[in-house]
């Protein structure tokens, strides 16, 4: 009977008078898809094995047997060599059906007091459960490698933009600090959510737990998880982690796609603070001078995707009576993909970054357009002591004769200044000016959270610890 | 020059100090997405080859040249050994890479005129044409195994449900027929949407329009599209049609996710309406008992990779500036795999569908219960002359206590059901049980759109009619 | 029994054994969402009792005391006089029960033949189609203040930029009529909308039809509907129609977006090619030199929203078994909403832009940088028989030094660009240089749906045709 | 100079030249959505204040001032006779422009060291932090509830489902059990997000901080933050915890969907398993006899809202660069409507859950049929020494000729169960009877997540203890 598991209709084909046809075998099947958790499901068959082999279910000699078969298979996956069949259906009953090929009737206990329901719910866990601890590295990674970007630009000034008009003049590495404290809450979102990843399912079995004297503990332990799954009917349905980890996913996308629009805005010759080097950059089939910025637009362009992947697995789960329904097949693509956008995402930025080129004047020429310090000097009249609101009343107006003549706060002449204060006039003093130059302004925000330098210094040495 | 297109950088690499990194080049490169392109891409090459030509613009021994070249590398691509280039990043420049391997400088001429903006989105609307088509057949081809299968059942009578409670008994012919309704409304959604695919953008160039004399009418005609894009900066930068398109396919989607819906529930041994072959349902690998209908299942799964997948191209879009962007490259794998899940749901379903297996006895049991015509009731006595908010209040107390005894509305004596309407007892006429029947309260509904057996024939005709 | 439709529970109270709480009442209950529809509500009600008095199932006496009636309701809607009540749950019931109320018996003679089902079915498409009438209208409004924008700058020369980088030189009229391109292919996409919104569920009664013999033909003639809906259990159950129409307003907001995101960057001050009126921006409670670009920013923001209410549709109706469910109550708040934002957000719009302050010389300066012409000059090459894509490569090698100078093309002397050529040296001529020039650039464009002012004045011409 | 708060174009009035329209006020104002936040806003203006004297930036009795001024307007909102003005925007220009009418010049202190920007980013920290503390206790009342019903059926047997068919026999108490721990997630989930709202905001300013020598430590503290935002360009800009908190909101709204898939599902005839008190139901306008799940309904289709918010949020942030951007004014609405939609469905589910009227006999009744015991029968046959995957095929004919013959399991002679396994037949012995039943199959699960009575206890005190 060992040949049951190579016929179509595989693991129940007793029960059924008519095979599958071949299109309903491919909408079916998943081993295309799922033959990516080959390792995590030898992984988990052996920690299976092992403990029903312990509680006496299976013996010592099957255990050897199945220990030394999945060994083969482990290796005929690896080069390359395992023939994967499309009508076999899963990864669990292509390599199930191998392995009872290989060594027979202890091939056909492995199954023993489990079902494919919490085989696939724990395949998938180990396997999340590692992807997000190479995600959390990659996060470290980037972070790193803006933190030593930052550490550069501690005091290289460029114009702080709300609404893309110029706010108040900034210093790069503070900029670039906003994007470190995003994936640093990214690194912590994802591993709230592995702690809710790391819980065993096997011993749900299909769904109501097993009449066999199993030690789902000892299978915990074996694998890692922290604790097991309490019931079992949410074991073998709960897809709530795969929904968490892509909506975290979801925002580091969306702080890579906030920084790539920054990237794409500051390569723009009119703009021009920054270049990318050569080799992130793409040209053009017919304009011969071209250099694009494809790599922040293809991020930009893969958040859609993660998103959509969000959806589909809200979608997919919403309305499902308990306990498994084969909806649940459909998890897997959309969670896969997630994963290589943001690996492949996050890779590619590290790199990149370490390859960004700055240019300092270009950053300072836009700040000294805009108008960027009248902020200070609202401050500069609130501190003499005119009311916040009214000070910022008459710097308004100074400003609007600034655009109106097309010149900037430094070029009115102290008289001109202390015309838009009339009733306060000799409020205002020649050392005025010294507030409205950007090292000024920039330096006076020199609380724990502001822009000056030295508060940059220690945010820098704060996020830097962090990493350690 | 021809091995330019060989190396790394190809198109562009003169403007170049450094090559794109290996990781860089996966993520940039979409040749093992787009190559599902090729043979349209040729197919325009080759009208744009021939319009060039005419025009004077290459010589028609470039041209012939251009279609020899092109003759052998389709045939390559037929016969699975075309060497498919990651380095040269797209199906257009391995295609004209090779090309011009093949055919020398006539092949260097071939880019004369276009860019690869305006050539992919050419491809991808000559592609969807074509794939709107197969989906309109497919679409047409369910619809008549649905108006077959009613044809069988215009006067099997099944409970209506509203809220899943029991409503009205209808015919289950007619009750099919709603889905044929909903699949029609697709295929005219489709074709409005197919309107819009069928624009030529080619001879917008990068986004500008190009120099040389073209003819894009000439083209349009040779490729079959209707209409001239207008405008070449919306040209190169309009996906509409893709979003159109997948927002049409996530309706075809919900409609066969709803028609699931039904099919698991009737599947369910406690409805027990239909069953489907065998060859539709997979086992367990545990409960050897278990017979379950996947194919529903799935196709309700995959829905949700639909909307995912709109959301992923209205995410992608949104945003972005004219004309080209670089994240327009992520629209074809969301249209693609919205592609293959309808087309191929859609196919499985008109299969599936013709092998239902339909339990009247089941349905009438199901029909009887649950008070199906206290409407035919109240409806009675409105016919009588009492205000329809009465008689719905009276029957109301009839089936109060009906609930309370636990028995149907039938199960009432006459005196009992004329205490209901005290004060016009005599309203109620023996024949009034005879209202109460399952078959006299679906013939009852005799008008266009009704569920009596006369109008679900005519339906069945006309919807047989639009088929033609 | 008049006081029936006052009380809680109201239309089936005689069933139930106790009240809904409070909590229960506000959740369940749609009133103060649906009154809205209060006057389409009224005008579906008074087809269907003309038609029941032609078909003689009521008086015509019954029919006169229901026009008085809703007239004086109609009245007291208009002067906010009219008590909407939370316990009458939705504006069916408010308005019968007010009917009721004033008229009597013949008021509750008026839900014959028909159920809330069908009716708020009716009153959606009547609605709706409606406000699709007038966002049509409003994007004939938007298109026009485009074009009239778009004719006093044929000629007026920009950097047409892909991927953010100067590409080649267009006119802001021809830029501009990119999006009477996109609003132009809103406006059909409406239109083929509105066919399938266009149809009468009314007869269908809760799912099956009516036993009464109505005439559906005759209230679809009333309110205008090109067809009846041709199944009772699709007519109570069809929410499509809310799913395309906000697919389609989806699509209008993307487009807002995305001229959006141009007009806040063209507002940028380093960009600043265009300034909008104050009355457009708001400025900021603490910098006072703000002027920042709200209307374009919300409109982005608000693309989100209709994103999320067309997730919110699909994801309602998705796995509904037939016929209705109380899901669709929600139907309406995301309707709703997706109207308002769209009729709001073109009206603003069109506002906003007869408003834009163009400024040339900025977008000029912008266009002579980035080597905007290198096409034209590797064109320039192919006429003279170089192919293309060493034409290509040669003026890449151009572009590179010009880089490395920070130079332009136009800066290289005859012998220098000679020098990018070295074995055809002589193709290149003194006339080289007009080829580089913006203007020449742009002229030589001159095919349907080019850039040259001649192609943009056409297209224009078009553009206004189509409008009449 | 108070006055200019009660104007048009209040804050930055000076610097424009003309108003803003009214459609233009309409739309860009929020004051209307955000005025929800009054309290929370008065709040926060007090701490700030208190910081602001402390640190001498105002004076004591400025600070004196702005308490009561404030106790007079938070008592003015209580009673709603605060008169809310379009015209001011928001919420905050609102209380300020009150304030300085009451106060005058001390009010037009208060806005001194901060702005709008960083204003309502603590503005919506702080009230989403008691929204989210309000929904984890109604998490914890919907547990404790379902924890009450499931204590009276610890051993009350149905069948438990996957794809809809017959399973495995489990107990209800443990079907409930399962909503328990995904409630329990749900609660973590919130937990871990609430950690990541409980920065403060205040004091990043704009955008670069402020040059005043304001303490954010002791804003902080007075207002229960755990931490200040390190990067002020990050603290204005970042919506990162509304996402986070809406996708946990839609995982809940995911659970109660599910759980409403099954209670309509239970509550259909043909299944009949509860039914819900009359008062969480409602009829038709129609059928008399209608009795229709309308809560479990809605929350299903309120589901499709919340995951529709959670879009136009990633939507929303997606793309912006730093730092804030009007973008952003669009977060309030889905985020107050996610809030309120969990708020309401928990609390509305915690009192029908309560009102469950289970039917323990027609439970009982659907576990008998489909063979829900036929997973024992293997087992027992494993626990004899067949492997797993013969002793599955063995019974899966078993069950074969029960489907021919229409019978159970139980009906089949110990004969005719030995002939399915002909070479060992003789394994079979009388007993095996017993482990066929219900009871048996139910009570041999007796593991740790396990359906057996005494284990569903266990997971009852554990849920229960985690409730404390």
């Amino acid at each position: 009977m060992a040949s049951q598991l190579n016929k179509k209709g595989e693991a129940w084909s007793a029960r059924f008078s008519e095979p599958l046809s071949e299109l309903v075998q491919r909408y079916t099947s998943s081993v295309f898809v799922d033959k990516r958790l080959a390792f995590v499901d030898i992984e988990a068959s052996l920690a299976h094995a092992t403990m029903l082999a312990e509680c006496a279910i299976i013996s010592l000699d099957d255990l050897n047997q199945i220990k030394h078969g999945m060994a083969q298979i482990r290796d005929e996956i690896e080069r390359g060599e395992f023939n994967w069949q499309l009508i076999l259906e899963d990864v669990h009953l292509n390599i199930e059906a191998r392995l009872t090929t290989l060594i027979g009737d202890a091939g056909k206990r492995l199954h023993t007091g489990r079902s494919r329901n919490d085989q696939i719910a724990t395949d998938m866990r180990l396997w999340l459960r590692g992807e997000i601890d190479h995600i959390h590295t990659l996060l470290i990674e980037l972070r790193r490698v803006l933190i030593d970007l930052a550490q550069h630009h501690v005091a290289t000034i460029l114009p702080g933009f709300t609404h893309l008009q110029v706010a108040q003049p900034v210093t790069f590495g503070h900029h670039l600090l906003a994007y470190v404290e995003m994936l640093a809450r990214d690194s912590e979102r994802l591993l709230d959510c592995r702690k809710r990843v790391n819980h065993l399912p096997l011993g749900a079995a299909a769904l109501a737990g097993t009449s066999y004297p199993i030690d789902r503990q000892r299978v915990a332990d074996l694998l890692g998880f922290d604790k097991l799954c309490a019931n079992s009917l949410d074991a073998v349905s709960d897809r709530d982690f795969t929904i968490e980890f892509t909506a975290a996913a979801a925002l580091i996308m969306t702080h890579l796609s906030r920084f790539s629009e920054e990237l794409v805005l500051w390569m723009s010759p009119r703009v021009g603070f920054i270049d990318l080097a050569d080799r992130f950059c793409t040209g053009s089939s017919i304009m011969p001078q071209k250099k694009n910025p494809d790599i922040p637009e293809l991020a930009r362009g893969k958040t859609g995707r993660v998103n959509g992947n969000l959806i589909a697995l809200l979608t997919l789960v919403k309305g499902q009576p308990l306990a498994y329904n084969k909806d649940n097949q459909e998890d897997k693509e959309p969670l896969f993909d997630t994963v290589d956008t943001v690996t492949d995402t996050l890779r590619i930025f590290a790199d990149m970054v370490s390859g960004i080129e700055v240019k300092p004047a270009a950053m300072r020429a836009a700040a000294l357009q805009g108008y960027a310090t009248a902020t200070d000097l609202a401050d500069y009249l609130v501190k003499r002591g005119v009311p916040f609101r009214d000070a910022h009343e008459a710097v308004a107006h100074a400003v609007r004769v600034c655009v109106e003549r097309d010149c900037n706060l430094t070029d009115l002449t102290l008289d001109e200044l202390r015309a838009i204060l009339p009733e306060n006039a000799s409020l205002i003093e020649p050392e005025v000016f010294s507030y409205l130059t950007l090292e000024g302004s920039v330096a006076s925000r020199r609380h724990p959270g502001g822009t000056a330098p030295e508060q940059v210094q220690l945010a820098l040495n704060a996020a830097r610890e962090a990493l350690k």
